[in-house]
């Protein structure tokens, strides 16, 4: 197995593989967080869907078990984000992730923490001008095919990074549509020096997400996800009862206040934290038709290392 | 300059570099397929958008032009595609790239045609077994990405080449987002023996698209394109004010009937044929934000090829 992948997102993360396990709601608590920062990858804590208490014990938790650094993520649209950030900061977390919402706003508070990195997701070139302007270290470019809330302008992976790197000096990593090596591989030929990918390893043993989410991670297909719900907030899950009712409704040209109704609460919890598979919301990206198993997220990483190297050994031969 | 890239597709198609130009309406005549069969790739004429007889002497002037074997497109929604595999088998063809339909319907036709390849372009792993069943020799998977029209499941080139891959044994060339040598490199990383690629050449000297059209790609960005008109047929194009109006209709939840009244006839042509910026078709990919000058077809190929072998290095330089 190849020793290192070493690009300036490792070297700024101090980590062996330029991979980062991307903070999920309901999926990512600190055992995952502590199973990818003991494989030399960035681990993260997601906050989505805890509450500001929660969250304090998760990552006290998780650094009781690992002495490497670990991430957190937090998503700018929630009323409580500085506050989620402050504890995040008070508790020693030096990789800040910052998604879903304006960079401008906690940015200039995480630059003021010394020592600290941040990462912020976006879907766009322009948001990712936004980010570089308001000081990260690094931008992720997630695309179109990712699980979970998603850009309005539906830019894809492969188109984005090439045009991200471009537009932009600091480190660009890719997400969505990754789950093996060809996708790693492929990100790297796009330009990106890193990846980050949520559904493999939504779909591993220390995911905290429920059997039965995994299980359907696992059994779907290429076409078995749809960006929907896209005049509330555009969100990628895999179809199922509940998705194709809020879908008819969209379709139907009902008004953002009738969908809301038809959409509900709580979907996403009762989906991957408590494994509805027929009325939750089942967040997974596109890369679902590529996951099989339930493996540990160690093995995750090897695989995706090991095939890393099978394939770029592939490509060399197609020079004779 | 690599002296060639060599896959099961270059050899199928007896090419130097497993590029294949894509037939496009308005966009791909015999200027343009006879200067990529130069330049030692597919070239491609598009029967789209041509009738019977215009087709005829588009083959026929290609064949005075050039000694290379070149391919032809036919999109099997159109009425008379039988007519037009006739023809191209009649005037010596012997690459038939089919698309837009049911690949058991044409299928048996051209594989009776002693010598001739067939080429089927697919949006999903489903569509893609059905193609290789009805004895496709190579597979295209076209990504959500593409300009022009596409499948309904909107799975990402990045997503879906792995899958296919994985699913076929004949080999499988990536559409949608390729504009350049990463986007080449990444295919390739994700299983592809090949790329198609639209709308870089459809921005070239040799393609007979209007200089407007022309200009209105060069001059996009990543978040340009819009894939729009799904419950009639979904088509990716440049955004602009008929495009708005289209997507206004749809949101409003219009019946099909009224889509089509709001939709209209003829867009594509005055689009890229006639150059009109504001009320045509500007059929292109997301890959736009990447094509910032109207080049020969050879310079093109030129970089495609130059830009795969330095990304090539480049990725190497990341295992110390």
């Amino acid at each position: 197995m190849i020793e290192r992948i070493r690009t300036r997102i490792s070297d700024l993360l101090q980590i062996r593989y330029p991979i980062m396990q991307a903070g999920m709601i309901w999926a990512s608590g600190y055992k995952l967080a502590v199973a990818c920062a003991e494989a030399e990858i960035l681990g993260t804590i997601g906050s989505a869907g805890m509450n500001q208490e929660l969250f304090r014990s998760q990552i006290r938790k998780a650094k009781a078990l690992t002495k490497r650094r670990f991430a957190v993520n937090i998503p700018l649209l929630r009323a409580d984000a500085a506050e989620l950030l402050e504890i995040a900061l008070a508790e020693g977390i030096e990789v800040i992730i910052t998604s879903a919402g304006n960079p401008a706003v906690l940015g200039p508070r995480v630059r003021k923490a010394p020592g600290v990195l941040w990462i912020h997701v976006v879907p766009s070139v322009k948001h990712g001008l936004k980010a570089q302007d308001a000081g990260a270290d690094i931008v992720v470019g997630e695309g179109f095919e990712a699980g979970g809330h998603n850009g309005v302008d539906e830019i894809t992976t492969l188109a984005l990074i090439p045009q991200l790197a471009d537009a932009l000096s600091v480190p660009v990593a890719a997400a969505g549509g990754i789950a093996d090596g060809r996708g790693f591989l492929a990100a790297m030929a796009l330009g990106a020096e890193g990846i980050s990918v949520g559904t493999r390893f939504a779909c591993t043993q220390e995911s905290s997400s429920h059997p039965n989410y995994k299980q359907a991670v696992a059994a779907a297909n290429d076409a078995a996800t749809v960006l929907f719900a896209k005049r509330i907030a555009p969100v990628r899950a895999i179809r199922n009862p509940w998705v194709e009712r809020v879908r008819q409704a969209e379709a139907s040209g009902a008004t953002r206040e009738e969908l809301e109704k038809v959409y509900g609460h709580s979907h996403s919890r009762k989906g991957i934290l408590e494994g509805d598979v027929e009325e939750g919301e089942l967040e997974a990206g596109q890369s679902c038709g590529l996951i099989r198993d339930v493996p540990k997220a160690a093995e995750v990483v090897r695989r995706f290392v090991e095939e890393y190297e099978r394939d770029l050994d592939r490509i060399r031969r197609f020079q004779p």
